[in-house]
C-alpha cells in the first residue's frame, strides 16, 4: 500500500489549480455557478452517465476533451440544460465565455450542469457574471464546492497526498449527489485535480476502473440520471516523471485516486435525499471481483433493505434475498451476515439461515448513522464495497414534489 | 381475437375445482391456510422466483410438479418457510397432509408459503386444522382467495370464458401481492385453474410465455423474493378435444389465460404497499418486444417516477430518463410522452423535449386511482405494457417495521 495522508483544500490542494463559486441568478439565492481552472496544460479524462438520454453538457465535454487535453471545468447548478431545444449551444456558450475571461481555448473546457430536467438554460445570467466569477478565483475550494450543490444538504470535498518518484503530489475533488444517485454514475458529479504528471491515456484508464469501486457503487435511489459526470484534470506541476503503465507509481496515484473518489463516494450516499443514516455493504469470500460487486450493490440498492434500515429492523431476510436477486449465482448455505456499527456487530444469518441474535443488541448496533452490512460468501477471496443510504419518509417528500 | 367473456368464480369457476380457505393459526386471527383440489387428474405447470435464494416449497414444488400432473394446491401466508432448517421437510409434510385428506399422493401437491422469511413454519396448527379445511372445500373460492393474502388489503380474483372447439372452457385465478413485487416474480403467489383439456408440455410453454407480459411486467418495489409462484391446473373437463400446439384453440386458450393474468397482475399493482394510484406504462412504437418491455419496466420501477406520482407532478423528465437507462438504445428525437387518466390526457414531451403543456391539465389527469403513461418510441410496431403504483409515505411506515 502507497503511504496516503489525507489533506485539506480538495480540488485546490494540488499545485496549479484555482477555482471559485458564486451566484449568478439560475437559482433564486443559493450558489449556482463554478469555474475551476488549472495554471497550466492538463491531461484530461472523464467518465459518463450510461443512460441513452445524455444532457447536452455531456456530449459538449465528450468532444472537448477527445484530444485528452483540458485547461479548465465550468458547471451550473439549478438546471440540467438536458431535453431542451437549444441545449449544445448553451453549453458550448458556456465554454466560450469561460475561455474568453481567460484567454483559453473553449475547447480546453468541461462543461457540467446539474438541476430540473427540461427547463431551457438562460445563459444571461452566466454571461453577466463570468467576469466577476473569473476575478475570483482564489486558492480556496470552498466556494465551488458549494456551487455544484442541488439538494445536497452538505459540500464535498476530499483531498490527499501520496509520494510518487520522491516528489509529493497531490489529489483533490469535489462533488455533488443527493437524488438520483445510482451505481453507472446518476445525477452526480464529481471534479478531481492533480498534480501528478500523467499522460491522458493512462489517465483515462485508471479513472474507469478507478469508477468501478468508488462511484458506481453508490446508490440513493436506483436511478441513474443523463447529466452525471467525473471529470479530472491532471497538470504534471508536481514536477514527476510521466506515470508509466504497470510501474508502482501507478499503483501509488491509483490508490491516491481511490481514496478521494471513495470518500466522495461516501460523503454522497451518506447525503442521500431523505437519509438519516449512511448503508455499508461489504460483500467478501467472493469468486470474482464482478460476483462481489454486483451482490453488494444489489443490497444498498434494495428498497426493503433501505426502509428496514430506517425503521432499525434487523431484517437479514431481505438482505439475503437482495443477495438473491443480483443476477450471480452464489451457495447460499456458506453465506454469514452480520450487521455491525460504532455500537457493536451482530451476526444475524449464517448459512443461508437465521442464526439465535439478541433483538436488543442489533437494535443498539442498527442506531447509528453508518451501519455496516458485512455479507460473507465463504467461496473465495474477492470482495467489493458498496455505499447507499436508507429509505425514509423524507424521500418521499422531497421527490414527489420536486418539480412543481 | 378470441371471443373473451368475463365470468365470477375465479379458481371455482372452471368446472371440477373446489377450494377452502380457513384460519389455522399461523397468524393471529385472519385466514392463514388455502387448499385447492381438482376432481379429476390435471396437467400442471408452474413459473418460480428467479432469486437463487428459493424458500423450500418453491423446491418441493419444482419436484412434485416434474412430471406434468397434479391435483391441487396447498398454501399458507404468515410464514415464508424460507430459510429456515426443516423447511424442506415442511413442506413436504403440508403436501402430505392435504394428500391423506383426500386419498391422494402428496407428490400430486404443490405447496407455496408466503410471509416472514427466516422463522420456522411450525407444522402443528395446520395438522391440526387440516381435516376441517378438507371439509370445507366448496365451489366458493373467497375463503381460499382471502388465506394466501399477507399485507393486500383486497383479495384478487379474476376468471373468463372461452369457446374451445365448441366447448366452453373456464379459466381462473387468485393471486396475492402487495410487498416485494418486481419483474421476474417477486413474493406474489397466484394459483390458476381451468378445465381446458391441454397437456402439461403445451401448458408450462404457454404459461412461461404469458408470464412475461403479465407478472413480470409487475414492479411495486424492485424486490424479486424468494417464495414467488404461479401454477396452473387444468384438468380437462370441459371436454375439448387436447389443445394442439400452433392450432387456433391455443391462441385462443392464450388469451383467455392473458385475460385472467393480466387482471391478477393489475390488481396487485394496484394493491402495492402503500400505493395511492395504479401506475400504468405502455410502450409503442418499438422495434422488438424485447425493448418494448425493458423500457416499460424501467419507468414502472423507477422511484423517482413513483414519487412524482404520488406527488402529482408531471415529471416527464424522470419519465424520459428511467426509459434511457433501460439497457436497451433508442433515438431519444423521436420519443412521445403522454400522461392520461380518467380525468384527460396531456402531451408532456415530444422528441425528446418539452411541449408547452397546461399544469392545470396534467395536475387533473394525475389526480386519478389510475394513471397511465404513454411512452411511444416512433420506430416500430412492438408494445409493452407494465403495471405498477405510486411510492408512498405508507410504502416507507409499513416497510421500516415489518418483521418487528
Amino acid at each position: 500500500m502507497a503511504k496516503i495522508k489525507e489533506v485539506s483544500g480538495s480540488i485546490c490542494a494540488p499545485a496549479g489549480f484555482k477555482a471559485a463559486g458564486m451566484h449568478c441568478g439560475i437559482k433564486k439565492e443559493k450558489k449556482d455557478l463554478a469555474l475551476i481552472v488549472s495554471e497550466a496544460p492538463a491531461s484530461a479524462a472523464a467518465v459518463y452517465t450510461t443512460n441513452v438520454v445524455k444532457a447536452a453538457p455531456i456530449t459538449v465535454t465528450m468532444e472537448h476533451l477527445a484530444d485528452g487535453k483540458a485547461r479548465g471545468i465550468i458547471a451550473n447548478s439549478g438546471n440540467a440544460n438536458a431535453c431542451v431545444v437549444g441545449g449544445q449551444e448553451a453549453a458550448e456558450k458556456m465554454c466560450e465565455l469561460a475561455a474568453a475571461q481567460l484567454g483559453l481555448l473553449a475547447e480546453d473546457f468541461a462543461v457540467a450542469s446539474t438541476g430540473v430536467i427540461g427547463q431551457s438554460l438562460d445563459i444571461g445570467p452566466i454571461a453577466s457574471s463570468i467576469g466577476e466569477l473569473a476575478g475570483m478565483l482564489s486558492h480556496s475550494a470552498q466556494s465551488a464546492a458549494e456551487a455544484i450543490m442541488t439538494t445536497d444538504t452538505f459540500d464535498k470535498q476530499a483531498a490527499c497526498e501520496i509520494e510518487i518518484g520522491a516528489k509529493t503530489v497531490r489529489i483533490g475533488g469535489i462533488a455533488k449527489g443527493s437524488g438520483m444517485i445510482h451505481p453507472n454514475m446518476a445525477t452526480m458529479l464529481a471534479f478531481i485535480t492533480t498534480d501528478a504528471n500523467i499522460g491522458p491515456e493512462l489517465l483515462s484508464e485508471i479513472l474507469s476502473q478507478d469508477a468501478q469501486d468508488s462511484f458506481n457503487m453508490l446508490s440513493v435511489d436506483g436511478d441513474t440520471s443523463t447529466n452525471d459526470m467525473c471529470a479530472v484534470l491532471a497538470n504534471g506541476m508536481a514536477g514527476n516523471d510521466p506515470i508509466q503503465k504497470g510501474s508502482a507509481e501507478e499503483e501509488a496515484f491509483r490508490q491516491g485516486l481511490g481514496f478521494v473518489t471513495k470518500k466522495l463516494a461516501r460523503l454522497i450516499a451518506e447525503d442521500g435525499e431523505g437519509a438519516t443514516k449512511l448503508l455499508t455493504v461489504k460483500v467478501t469470500g467472493a469468486e470474482s471481483k464482478e460476483q462481489a460487486r454486483a451482490i453488494a450493490k444489489s443490497i444498498v440498492s434494495s428498497s426493503l433493505v433501505k426502509t428496514a434500515m430506517f425503521g432499525n429492523d434487523a431484517n437479514w431476510g431481505r438482505i439475503l434475498c437482495a443477495a438473491g436477486y443480483a443476477g450471480v449465482s452464489f451457495p447460499v448455505d456458506r453465506t454469514k451476515i452480520s450487521i455491525s456499527s460504532e455500537h457493536g456487530s451482530v451476526v444475524v444469518a449464517q448459512n443461508g439461515m437465521q442464526v439465535l441474535f439478541d433483538e436488543a443488541e442489533a437494535l443498539k448496533a442498527l442506531q447509528a448513522k453508518e451501519v455496516i452490512v458485512d455479507f460473507s460468501l465463504g467461496s473465495g477471496q474477492e470482495s467489493a464495497e458498496a455505499w447507499g443510504c436508507d429509505l425514509s419518509y423524507d424521500y418521499v417528500k422531497i421527490n414527489g414534489s420536486y418539480r412543481t
